[in-house]
């Protein structure tokens, strides 16, 4: 296993450090390699400080690695980042300068200038961002980003649209699994037979996001997206996967079944180098009336593919559809990951 | 108690035909006299007949009355009705021909032309319509509905915008208790941890029943609203309380302070003539953050008070809000007998 | 309302202290004059400090209270206390000292041998305890405790037939809702579709408190309960209401119809005495093959009475039966409030 | 693949008969040959007949297979069954009759005399009771059924102990998934937020099973298990697995460490014939103190492994634990497949 390259994870105790972790284990290219967490774990077995939550076993390999002190001295030059925001803010940058890669899941600097924020399917372009990043010319290090577990599914579901048709203007309305608000998250008294209508800076992050990924990459900086667009976040008594109601207007007239096979046939960079975590299809039609549901389709393309269903025209807008996307998969722990994969056959990890 | 009104009850062993022994057992004006249900039920108790579902006692009198046959005679003149729709079609007729006051929460004659669909905060005056009806002439008999439990609060909160500024465009996603199906209604396997992105027939009657509410009477018709409405549904692992996203483009200019305040002071003839089952206050603006939620809100005015929240800009229309609003109370057996009050009032049901 | 006697609450923004103000608000006797919570809340209007979490609206009165700093000093002579364990370790015994009557929820003294454990239908004359603790001999003071709300359901079923029939054997197996844990307290994660099968020192408490509370009082000590006692104790996904499945063995025969008898006509001092919280009915055996149930029977008697249903001969033990309590009710809030109501006519809050 | 046997399903459309379809996609002996369901799917493709509830896809050769008549004329020799118990009394014999091993997972034959009820680890011998049967006799065909999902977890909890230090008394309390119920099943308004302390029959069948199960073939029948038993089961709002407290008493004393090394070491026929859906370890006890649980450990084994936690001492018997298992995988359609399994390695399917 020597040649794999070594991977660290910040955050690794998390929810979305434990998915790195699985979905790391029997990864090709890459192998976790050191680990670091909140004071309170370093030192102790990943096992230990860990409360593993995922229904796969805990690989038994990392389950005895020690968690360490989260500095870049001693951590490997990939690293993959699961940090709270106002943490990522301070660490992120720190690493960066240390001449790591740092391929980050949190939102911190997502929207900043020099800082692609990228969906290998949609905006791989964008990764030469980094090449404007202080970072990078200083020590080599840089940090690239993927978007919100909000965002991601909607993205995904547009981008073929906004290719075929062009893109006037989308509105989504996000019914969004607990999973997304980490562990312990939201407690159960809030949210048992219960709607919250209301997740903190979610709204905002989804509608910048949206139009920064699906912008344009112009010399040193992304034009974003110039459609109109307006987000409203629920989080509903879910595990895993967030569902969104869906409306769009687009730049040219489209039928149902145009629109429909242009997801169904969306293919891009990741599909075509076979990377690893790519799914098969990033977007896929369900023709059933009823679907997608998050408990029977958050697994499809494991966890990787974008589910749509329920096309139908819209009152107001021109059409509008259901999309679900798994948010620690694809929305979070999967993003990362095929980021690297990105980064990595764009020799950017070498 | 001899002057009360005595009341009979089509399809009254359901979830919404509980709601209304369940609402009746107190009630000043009104009292249950008369039970229908399915073939299977008649002869039998009511007690024994209902898998009652509701947290009060079945009220013991009720309990002990038999289920009659479903036919006109022996049955009072005033009648609730709580039917299946394709049950409705054939049976309410049938009873308003025969002289009664069919006040129904089916939809089976919601659109029809001659047919009003009240709400009493927003349409008292649709009511006159019923003087069209064939039966009417007949025999005095008459039906009036009252709308779908999706699109109710919806309406009561739009209401007040429309007579304050002009209602332009809407647009609403719900996500809907369970109950609103009835029982057995929705399966555990199909609800727990997960959203139903699909109920039948629920996003047609939402946008014309909406339009017929906020429609104008014109002589022997309802000219139809004539903004641009669109909705999708929802459903989720919620016992009772729909609550939906709701996006709206008004025809004035209106600050968030103005739209608070109309909402908070809208009373109209159910409250100036004070009918018993009126909440005081049906719009209920709540400023924390994160609410309504149905856990919480959806028992606000005794289940007839819409609560509304979140109001702040759209970026693609001018406003977007949550709104909360009980399913089978202010959704169901309340809107209808609150219609029954105003036709008392009214001198229609004399 | 001058002559009502000012309560204090320790622990006041926690889900049992938000229970406390609730049952408080029109308390004929009580009323609340004195918050105090953590160095966190202090000196904040009660209605910013406490994120409330129940159905019905937060008193206005209330609201507006400052929080006052946890010292006795300020505080009235009667304090209600919602502590955490650790917390009421310290703090309670400080309040007695200072001369105050102690009345709490918490598990911290329950145990001591000079402190009462009541449920006052159960063990009224267990109150006399408090004459030895040495709080009481200096300043007056005195900490009275009720049991934890897995204990109290079960005891209230058992008294009548320990009294009627001997207790020989106890086996219980606990199915808790979420509510006993507190706020924030289970992780969404933790119990969306799940069971947890374990809560920390309760299967403990349980079986320890069972055999005090239905002990004699001899001289200055309790002889606890001679019968053997096993607990289970599990987490489900409910929000209130502990359901408990239970077998026990009796010292003498009895018949079904006897036992369900002996359970209905349960009646003890408070309902003699009419103690405003004491429920008209202590034990209500439920006829229906699938009651009690959470969902449906837990605010029984407003949430005091302990519902009984399933009554059936057990393959090991002599009977089988479900019980059923509400937690943050008659297990907590209730529990204080009914254990001060029996203090009040004692004449120790005087 | 002309080698491998040919499955006939009846009852195919339902919960374990999709099961079935799924557990056989890629089973190296067996295939699915012949669809059989209600009248109401007769004829139609299985794809449209059945409301696929599983989260993998439909085996899409399945989908497309036509649901035959439920007779046994063009059906194959050997049919796995998953009817309502009412239907299988009539049906079974009629294809054991005609010829057909008949595999069922339904009650309807599990306590009659000459049918084995077998779960292989525990009492394959048993099997040898079919040669008893009339059916067997005339035409070769035969019946062997599996346990109620409710007894096989706890039977092969059990087993290892009786072998090892025999089995005096067994209580257990069950917590059990809504899919034990069938589709629709339960319905979603009595278990959102609820506990149903009831099942149909479900503990009589608990009862006797376990002591049949647990028994010794004795020429031409079975000499039940002479340990006393009781079981109250009650239904929670999980998805998949039966959680279960139980607590026994053994004929020999033990260490814990002894009942724990005896759970793990445990193994049986089908695991030294490495039968393909045989788990590599029946039971596995786990040590973290708040497991197993049914999100994150009802897969274990595939689904075929039973998860034990908590041992501990009682106070009435000698020792309790807690028992998890698949509820339609080794609760049903694994069952009957590693029967039928069973059955080709003792040479019945020729």
């Amino acid at each position: 296993m020597a040649e794999k390259i070594p991977i660290g994870i910040l955050g690794a105790t998390g929810i979305v450090g434990q998915r790195f972790v699985q979905m790391l284990e029997h990864h090709p290219w890459f192998e976790v390699a050191w680990l670091a967490a909140s004071d309170r774990s370093e030192g102790r077995p990943y096992g230990d400080a860990a409360r593993w939550k995922l229904k796969t076993a805990i690989p038994a390999r990392v389950a005895n690695m020690r968690v360490a002190p989260a500095n870049p001295e001693g951590a490997p030059k990939v690293i993959f980042a699961a940090l709270d925001a106002s943490i990522a803010a301070e660490m992120e940058p720190r690493f960066a300068e240390a001449g790591c890669a740092v391929i980050t899941n949190s939102s911190a600097l997502r929207m900043q200038k020099d800082v692609p924020l990228v969906i290998p399917e949609v905006n791989h372009d964008h990764v030469k961002l980094l090449e404007c990043q202080t970072w990078r010319k200083k020590s080599g290090g840089f940090v690239v980003t993927n978007p919100n577990c909000s965002a991601i599914g909607l993205v995904i579901a547009l981008a073929p649209l906004q290719l075929a048709f062009g893109l006037d203007t989308v509105m989504a309305v996000t019914m969004q699994a607990v999973s997304g608000a980490g562990y312990p998250g939201v407690a159960s008294l809030d949210i048992l037979g219960n709607v919250i209508p209301y997740i903190s800076k979610e709204e905002e992050k989804m509608e910048e996001e949206t139009r920064k990924l699906l912008g344009k990459l112009n010399g040193s900086g992304i034009v974003m997206g110039s459609f109109a667009m307006s987000a409203q976040c629920n989080r509903v008594a879910v595990e895993d996967g967030h569902t969104e109601s869906v409306s769009v207007k687009l730049k040219q007239k489209a039928k149902p079944e145009e629109i429909i096979e242009v997801w169904n046939k969306f293919r891009s960079l990741p599909q075509e180098m076979k990377l690893p975590s790519a799914p098969e299809q990033p977007v896929h039609y369900m023709t059933p009336s009823d679907r997608p549901q998050p408990r029977l389709d958050v697994d499809s393309g494991n966890g990787m593919t974008t589910t749509v269903g329920r096309l139908r025209p819209c009152g107001v807008l021109d059409w509008k559809f259901t999309v679900l996307s798994h948010n620690t998969i694809r929305g979070a722990a999967g993003a990362a990951l095929l980021n690297a994969e990105l980064l990595k056959v764009q020799g950017y990890l070498e």
